[in-house]
């Protein structure tokens, strides 16, 4: 059980994680900070932070659990701006897609205290930002990637790992350099891929034409595309060579099936179609399976 | 109101219009024909046809509909089996999902009975395939695309539109070029791109480990990747001119944002993820529109 949440950025993903640690019972009172005042004053009518501070500085003072919940690329500011508050004992988590470079920005600024911050990647989201959206179920039943480095302290790292159990999630290990290589593929390069073909279609004459059309396919396979604009950018900044990587893998085994497509060769093109149909039908989401 | 519909293709989407019709009381009896005879058994085991026929030609003798229900390169050689027994008053559709390709077909083998078939897309399916999993549902509250031309009979291009409508489908009609140019875009094309996607992550010495992580966007935005590898073969190679077309945008769009990923150029990169974001979030799916 925990005092008081710092929770900086009351956002979808921040907002949810404070409802979810209410309704838990981990939490007596979550404190809360936005960068846009309305945003803070919304999330404390909704419920879900108890009071507003003025700063990210004074929503972790008295705090014993912090949050990070911002664009991946504001994390360094963010810790300057709370370091002075940073003891031994408050237990620093983020929510970041990306991992090595919030772990090398925790590295710079909290120097010493370092060791108090747990890198963390929920696996969840939606394709709308915001705190009305901000949903106490966010995240159940999902997968949480903790990336700690040598220096992260074992009795954090331990109640980081409880913390999301408690939630309902499956808590699992790696470190940060895994973490990026592994999410460039499956969640950077599919984001990347749906912006783009996104504009593609919409950047053609009868592009609108064309949209008005598609489908349930189309609705699923660009559901990402909807995701938000800084959050994403941030992301492929600070992810940008093991992303562009992937997509160079992509682009290339794009354009030998189209090869085969240009040249009618419809045995080569089956058996590749069959490869990703076959991957596909029998992936399953980890976060799917029962929690044990 | 039908009084038998000869269905060759007993699959998912022939079988789940015969079931469709079948609950709409638009037929009184089907006779099922699929090119392998344990399918066509099964359909009828399942109630979703209730004659089998031994060939393409004996399913048609006696219908006074017929739909088409096979993969799109096998369209010209089930007109050839069934020519024979197509007279003026059969009304014959297909679901395929390109247009040139099988309207050139039913020019080239109907001949002087072309003006019977009314050339149909339903813009619905699913993952899995096969006749165990018809879905009288299927087509409900979905677009159909007719793609008449010049010869097509105006009293069965009606008595079309007045069965799919009966299904609860929203119907269109544009022309087989038209129809092909945009579903190169919103679903030829996002097909082939997912079925990259999945072969690229997997040709990877960890790909198996990556799969593993993926989480709720990857799920949808991969969906479409575990569909027929035979369906899609042909459609790909049917439509390959404009598939092509599309995949060179979507390509060049890729490659602008990858520049400024590189490059650091967060304003630019957010604008195109903004631009990308907000036309997908004001995107509706034509039938997710109360039906008139």
């Amino acid at each position: 059980m925990f005092e008081q949440l710092g929770l900086i950025g009351c956002g979808l993903m921040g907002g949810s994680f404070a409802l979810a640690l209410k309704r838990a019972g981990l939490v007596k009172r979550v404190v809360g900070y936005s960068k846009s005042p309305s945003t803070t004053e919304r999330a404390r009518q909704m419920g879900v932070i108890d009071v507003e501070a003025p700063s990210a500085l004074l929503a972790v003072s008295g705090a014993d659990i912090v949050l990070l919940a911002v664009p991946v690329a504001a994390t360094e500011a963010t810790f300057k701006a709370i370091k002075h508050l940073v003891t031994p004992q408050t237990l620093i988590m983020d929510v970041g897609s990306t991992k090595r470079d919030v772990v090398d920005a925790a590295r710079r600024v909290l120097r010493e205290h370092v060791g108090s911050f747990v890198p963390a990647h929920p696996i969840t989201g939606k394709e709308v930002a915001g705190v009305e959206h901000a949903d106490p179920d966010l995240y159940a039943g999902k997968q949480v990637i903790l990336t700690p480095i040598e220096r992260t302290l074992t009795a954090h790292l331990q109640r980081a790992t409880e913390v999301w159990s408690a939630l309902g999630c499956n808590v699992l290990q790696m470190s940060p350099e895994s973490h990026d290589a592994a999410f460039a593929a499956v969640s950077h390069l599919p984001h990347l891929i749906a912006f783009a073909m996104i504009n593609g279609i919409s950047s053609q004459d009868k592009g609108r034409d064309y949209l008005s059309l598609a489908g349930p396919g189309f609705r699923d396979f660009t559901r990402i595309a909807a995701s938000d604009p800084k959050v994403w950018r941030d992301i492929m900044i600070a992810n940008k060579e093991e992303l562009l990587a992937q997509s160079k893998i992509f682009q290339r085994t794009l354009q030998a099936m189209e090869l085969m497509i240009a040249s009618g060769n419809g045995d080569a093109l089956e058996d590749l179609i069959g490869q990703a149909s076959e991957t596909r039908a029998h992936w399953r989401m980890a976060s799917s399976r029962p929690h044990k």
